[in-house]
């Protein structure tokens, strides 16, 4: 058992964090200036700075694990990665290796045709355009996947999609170009096979955004999280993904290394929130001396450190497993992460805000959107039901 | 001990009730429309006409205990109409029973002069000003409240204010007209006496507006939490409160009474996030079966109902202790409700939203706002830390 | 709403604190060195003495609501006695107020015939006897007492009984002379009609007790919580108590001023707990300063005495419906005070452990024995899961 | 980073768990019968059995990290062996591998003179003697060990040593026959430095044992935790271990292993204790379905799962620190699971005892035991306090 990292992904964590202190965190402030005044859903000038810098440093594509494409990293090792770009909201984007589109990125490398590829990858690694995974419908319990009910129909050569969809995450941004859309297609399979995925151009007549979707009082502009309405889409064919009834299928291979991402990148913000808890209590005296002598708030950090190093070690131990045994076989691990990881860092930044008193709630140390978003993670790809009911199954075959 | 209710409180109960049906709750989504569209700083025209109607019908001021100005009512009996008003964002302002208000009031009508009654409260009282608290301050821990730095200083018959202060409520709102600030002035005396309140009329020179802050990214237009700048504002003497290095003892007696208002208004939305917790777990199926019938679910909604009702009666319980033995002697039960109630009605909203899965964190439901106030509440008038501290001071005492 | 006790109650108050000072807390130690020499299952006679005393002074059987009986107290008023009696272990017996006897005396007396009160009512009211209450059975989820198994069979004029049974409290105690045994005797009726109870006394041929069952190692000699077996024992059909197929009935109104008792005594627990607490924190220094100085401490006082206070109050409220609707219409009251008040009795168990080091899981300081007697508490009447489907149930129905 | 073990532990591993299927669990009951029957302080014939067979099969003092004495294992590779042997009370001492016998052997073979090791060490390695640490005291708070006043006094060629001390675990075995005592004797030095460590023989004239302490009811013989009284007790010089005023040393460099090892048994007692309730769920059935399939328990599976995961990475990584940067720079991490490890353990036990029911606090599936032991291992080696404290000590020394 050795958790050392390699060389390899030492050096790279290091330039990273470089980057983020040279770039990075000197920017925040002006990228959310930025989107402040006027039009909110337009691309943020400084991000697109960066992300030229970046990709000039050779900081650029860092998820894929083929070395011709990104840095050619196991899960584990870039797992580590993501840990230091969750550290600041603008990072993940800088470096090509932001939510969605890493996930949409790897299905349309795993299961795309060349001429999708071509069309839509190619682009995406590029970050030329953006894209949307359109899943998720207002009028069912999404958490059951098998519920969703917007129907792609086949018409001769072309594909009819009709439905509504919400939480569509970074519809909103104006370069999000193509959506790989979930529906219901084979209503005679199967209750896992009657769902199939293809690829819908944002301009196609009938894709329509109805508003974006607020978390908590943040609209997360320009990126978005929208509902959105599909009226007779029309596709050609060719824009199937695999094959009809094949949408579970697909999405199983998608979440595996995602939560990982998520689940890593919500650690960077975890330490973040812990790096601000230290600041604040260093410097603030309320009944005559520094927060930093007063025992609840030393409680506090310490029991951040702990749950924070709690998280990183599970979520690093799943990585591997996906590494070693693959996604299928650790989905206990994976389920379980999605449980633990937010819950840790809900409690980190809400002792940070606490720390923080008024200031906590506001934007001013970003704790807020922190949370805000944090609460979101929790149910995102389900919510925790979902993924303790998934570990109790397999715990409860361990003993017949 | 007898928990009912007397005929006359529960006519007031069965009226406000009524009201809340018939007039508020099927006017919240125009007014949260109303605030959407164009400058959000201004007065909403049906929360206007909403008043009218509540006054109309005697539901007017029910807060003030001499039935001559109000409902004439206790502590503990005001406290259980403060819960049916909590159960809407807009309902407490209609009755003109919000804070900072109601507090605002109280305190002019306890410690003004006839002149500062003239001039303040009566418009208070009619509805047809507004006015705001001023005491927190960015530069230092306001939970430890001496440490004040804002400077009141004598200038011959005037007093001239210099200062920095945030999260200034209700400030944003068109017709704030009048502050009730909090200073230092008498910087020689010992820590409790240093403080003074003087009244600042809105229209002063110098006073400033300096910018809204959110709570988790909702700006609570009109109405608002703002950061204000007081330079060189001057007054005359005559709009000092009580006296020079008084402002402590006016401050306590302003407390008591304004955490029975908050943490029953708080209860009223808990009660309000359970019922839509309810509502969604018989509607909604996932995995073959309504979550109503999901054991995790009705364990959500059980801890919920628990959790309120211990909330609650220990409110009222507190309520009771002020209306017997005063406020003072009351301030270890006035300290644990401060405590207790937020965490309460957080933990209710936060099994709410999980109940709702996305839609939770969203504006759809109301929960993301709700969870926002929740989380600010536990931070208004201190942190849990502060009450905690004089809790464990009384308790402390008893054995020896 | 009106917290205050009558002036009777308070006088039942203040004799009942004065002797707990001069007569019980005294004799705890000599009553536990008593049990742990020779053998541990004989009747203590410092126990005996004071139980004369207490009955001298007036103080005798405070739980029956008919003044000629006991106290004449309604169920809140004689909650407040039972948190006093609540403080010492070894109270409730010495005013004739311990579990299961009060439940039995209450069971015979409201559906017991007049032989059957003459036989076994008078010498309980009287102190000279002890009984247990036999339901709980060791192959069966008995949380869900339908399950129960144990076979009650007509047989011409007698009842044979046979089945194995356990946790039955009191039965240690070499006075207990009556069992009240519930048993399925009328197989073919719906689920609550196949239960019945009968009256067996101790010394009938074929009742055996198998072995003591600790609670976290203590045996709780001489009461004790046992296993029991029942073969082929044989009772007069005049043992029956109200009819065949009732048990289900009776044990209804068993429970509900049962649990308001054990929740209250639960809380005088508590409140010891945090004296304790207090008092160790006061005294023990550790690096520098007194506990009671450090902000953790101080954090679990006041913790400890929010919890503590809610806990009462919910108790108190539930008592006052049982008083004023009924423990049918309180049921929801009920089942939340059985899932609240354990809870938090063993969250301030625990700190007052904490504070206490390691002397806190010896019986230096009883808080070893308390916590292990509050969790078996979380489980006596059912788990809280039970009770929480109980709330959750009609909560569901508030909303259609 | 690698999560896998060597072959050499895994073969390890595998006798191990072979050994505990065919020769520990059958033997549990007979251990704990033969302990319950007439004199429970003498040795229990099966665990000496055992030993022998442990030995033969190689499987003896596994801790050490010299292949010559033990297994030649690093501190992580141990680790995993020490999980598969915290699966049974009776497991450890079986290989040798018991507190505080490794603790006091390690401390030996790394201060004692050649003298100490042949006298003592030497039998201690062959599982012929056992030992004692003796260092909490009853009159002061011992978590701050400079608080230590129990006397070592120079006198001539001797050591005077005068003193109470308590929580001495594995003293009440017949064959404890060597006590390494903490003491103060240089009162003039700086305050770590006035402790010294010496040698005590139990059969030495003023060494006495006054009493066994039980945890929660458990005295946990013949092991045993037990108050001592040291009078005039008078050892030679040459018993003093490395040098006057250096007990402090000495300790430190005790505690960090031993860390590890308490918390890895701890993580196989958990293990078995969720053993024990999926068996418990699967089998027994309440309100119409086994309680796996309900919701509230698949829960109660589900966390702990993740918990014991988490409990278990972070112990693993604490151990990779001190093989890889020392226990002096692995402080905070060493302080990281002494808080989290127990507190884990503790929340899974408590969830097989409410799925077990009223079992569950009783001696039949040992989980009371479990429990009492593990709520002492909270404060065993200092309340969680202290450990909190030392983390965020350090973590604030991270920002400045």
């Amino acid at each position: 058992m050795d958790f050392a990292l390699s060389p390899r992904v030492e050096d790279f964590q290091r330039r990273l964090k470089a980057f983020l202190v040279a770039h990075i965190y000197p920017n925040e402030a002006l990228a959310e200036a930025r989107i402040a005044e006027g039009n909110r859903w337009q691309a943020i000038p400084v991000i697109d700075e960066l992300k030229q810098k970046a990709r000039a440093e050779g900081l650029w594509n860092l998820w894929h694990h083929d070395p011709k494409i990104g840095a050619g990293l196991s899960n584990v090792e870039y797992a580590t990665l993501c840990e230091a770009m969750g550290r600041s909201p603008i990072a993940p984007e800088v470096f090509n290796c932001s939510a969605p589109d890493t996930g949409n990125m790897e299905l349309l490398w795993k299961y795309g045709t060349p001429a999708q590829k071509d069309r839509w990858l190619t682009p995406l690694l590029e970050g030329e355009i953006r894209s949307a995974y359109v899943m998720t419908e207002p009028d069912v319990a999404s958490s059951d996947a098998t519920n969703i009910a917007a129907e792609i129909k086949r018409d001769g050569n072309d594909f009819v999609i009709n439905g509504r969809k919400w939480w569509i995450s970074g519809v909103g941004h104006p370069r999000c170009r193509i959506l790989i859309f979930m529906g219901k297609s084979v209503a005679n399979a199967e209750r896992h096979k009657q769902h199939t995925m293809v690829l819908i151009p944002m301009d196609t007549p009938g894709v329509e955004v109805v508003r974006p979707l607020p978390i908590f009082g943040y609209d997360d502009a320009p990126h978005g999280h929208c509902e959105m309405r599909f009226t007779n889409v029309r596709v050609p064919a060719e824009n199937l993904i695999l094959g009809e009834g094949r949408g579970f299928e697909i999405a199983q291979g998608r979440l595996g290394p995602g939560r990982i991402h998520h689940c890593m990148r919500a650690i960077g913000q975890a330490e973040r929130a812990l790096e601000a808890m230290v600041r604040r209590a260093r410097t603030r005296v309320a009944f005559g001396k520094p927060l930093a002598d007063q025992g609840v708030v030393r409680q506090a950090i310490a029991d951040s450190r702990i749950e924070i190093d709690q998280a990183r070690l599970l979520t690093l131990h799943a990585a591997y497993q996906i590494d070693t045994v693959g996604a299928k076989e650790a989905r206990s691990e994976i389920a379980a992460i999605k449980v633990a990881v937010p819950a840790a860092l809900l409690r980190v930044i809400d002792r940070a805000i606490e720390v923080h008193g008024a200031a906590g709630v506001s934007d001013d140390f970003g704790l807020g959107w922190s949370f805000a978003w944090a609460r979101t993670l929790r149910i995102v790809d389900g919510p925790d039901a979902v993924h303790r009911e998934a570990i109790a199954k397999l715990e409860l075959r361990k003993y017949n």
